[in-house]
């Protein structure tokens, strides 16, 4: 029997977008609300609350409601706290108010968790019992599917795979935790990284560099964005290699834009965890690129919610 | 109902260690088997097999077999792999060859994960639904207990906190894992570390340095000692960090000889965790010594045989 469609809905970086779901697919296009036309939680929450019951007009059979937010969010409370990105955010029971103001049951969870969940549902790591999903952006987010489920630790704060140190004496972290890997790969970070290795070349850097256009000067040949991308490929593949040795997964998944560098930065990393992992560990380990970008939160809410009907 | 006694095996260093077990209660005293006398895997194993033949003797109701074995096990499977202290151990089906010989069933698992078992079920993480076990000895070993159970990820290799970098540019590790946590922190690492650091306070080194006299030192005030003790609970504590970004867990359980350091060890430790997580992470963790030393390899390879009866 088919489960009636539900809402994915994941707070992203300046909108918050919205699509009716069934299984993994999109029964509608993706609606965006920029969140920065809303200068309260309450307001925002309420434009929220208004295209749900828009779509419902259009799809009365959607059964529940899944959302995806950055940061800290308790997937049992259903309570988020700080968005940055959203003026005085701060500590918001977005799933009751959600939940009271549409009667509809809502579940909600970590973006990057919903990425995890929606890779191992649907996508890269479908079929996996062990895997480990990395989100490479303007952060460094992860999650993580053990015996065969999401796995969210003490207090709904595990996959924090950018928090982690891959230096004790490296560049600090946000939390003091020195040598933090998103501190290294981030996307500003990466871009800072590859100016001070065009200057150690005695060249100057390219105006405008982000990841992609180092990608595209790598795919053009250029040596200097080669070997930035060897260098995050080393720093997110001591990383890895770590996280291997404690959860020994059977894949491995990055997705977010800075893993549109493709082999550029997959062979480097392969290469990485090979010359650091065991046999034991390594040979059956499956490196793999997402399946889903823009769409992962959407599908992982949404296959959250599906699961309350 | 009470379950019947087993039979709990712990292959240490330099001898196999057998005791009847009922619960947590060792019903006879430790027996020995040095490992030395014996010139290949089969006459260590048939030695082993005599002693469950006369501890059945005086015992005649223990109902299965458990074993902790050092390194690579497949719990699954029943395989060992190499024994280093064990002259031609390489690829040995324990578990069948045991059940065999004895006709009771018999369960096989890495030692460090039968610590973790055995600090899970009876001692300092009883209760927990996820737990990080930490062995501090000539090596650093660990044990998972994720989602109220043992986690051994996809080839029963998972829980290898020792093989975690804590610097990427580092001491060389075992298996090109540049900066393992091991490397620093190991019985003779912890030994070099005070070495190293005598000298540079321009003293010479005690004589004999071992992580026991070292915590003696400490204790009676000697200062270079309190500082090799901050540097090791330094690399431990960086380690952990991370551990604990990708967990999250509730507990961590520190045992073996290095952790009988106690609050020298234990105190800079929750120091370097408090200033490096965020409160999400360290507020509800518990920092605590293992409550089983020399027994816990008994305790946890026999509580996994009562499961089998």
């Amino acid at each position: 029997m088919t489960k009636p469609p539900v809402i994915g809905i994941d707070f992203g970086g300046t909108s918050v977008k919205l699509a009716v779901v069934e299984g993994e697919n999109l029964l509608t296009g993706i609606q965006r609300i920029p969140t920065q036309d809303f200068d309260h939680p309450d307001l925002l929450i309420d434009a929220i609350v208004d295209a749900i019951a828009a779509i419902r007009v259009t799809h009365p059979d959607v059964a529940a409601i899944g959302i995806g937010v950055p940061g800290a969010v308790n997937f049992f409370t259903g309570m988020t706290y700080n968005l940055t990105n959203v003026k005085g955010w701060t500590a918001v029971p977005l799933r009751d108010i959600v939940a009271e103001k549409t009667g509809l049951p809502t579940v909600i969870e970590n973006d990057a968790n919903c990425m995890a969940y929606a890779e191992w549902k649907y996508g890269a790591a479908k079929g996996c019992q062990h895997a480990v999903c990395v989100t490479l952006g303007t952060g460094v987010g992860g999650g993580l599917i053990l015996n065969g489920g999401l796995f969210r630790g003490a207090a709904c704060a595990a996959g924090e795979i950018g928090q982690m140190s891959i230096d004790l004496h490296g560049v600090p972290g946000p939390y003091g935790n020195t040598g933090a890997l998103e501190r290294y790969i981030g996307n500003r970070q990466i871009v800072g990284m590859a100016v001070s290795t065009y200057r150690e070349h005695g060249l100057e850097p390219p105006a405008d560099l982000s990841p992609e256009s180092l990608a595209a000067a790598a795919t053009a040949g250029d040596a200097v964005a080669l070997e930035v991308w060897d260098k995050v490929a080393h720093c997110l593949g001591f990383c890895l290699m770590s996280v291997v040795y404690l959860l020994n997964p059977e894949a491995i998944v990055i997705g977010g834009g800075v893993s549109e560098a493709g082999d550029l930065l997959f062979n480097p990393l392969r290469k990485t965890l090979a010359n650091s992992l065991t046999a034991e560990c390594f040979n059956d380990l499956r490196l793999v690129h997402a399946r889903y970008g823009n769409t992962a939160g959407i599908l992982g809410s949404s296959a959250m919610a599906a699961e309350l009907v």
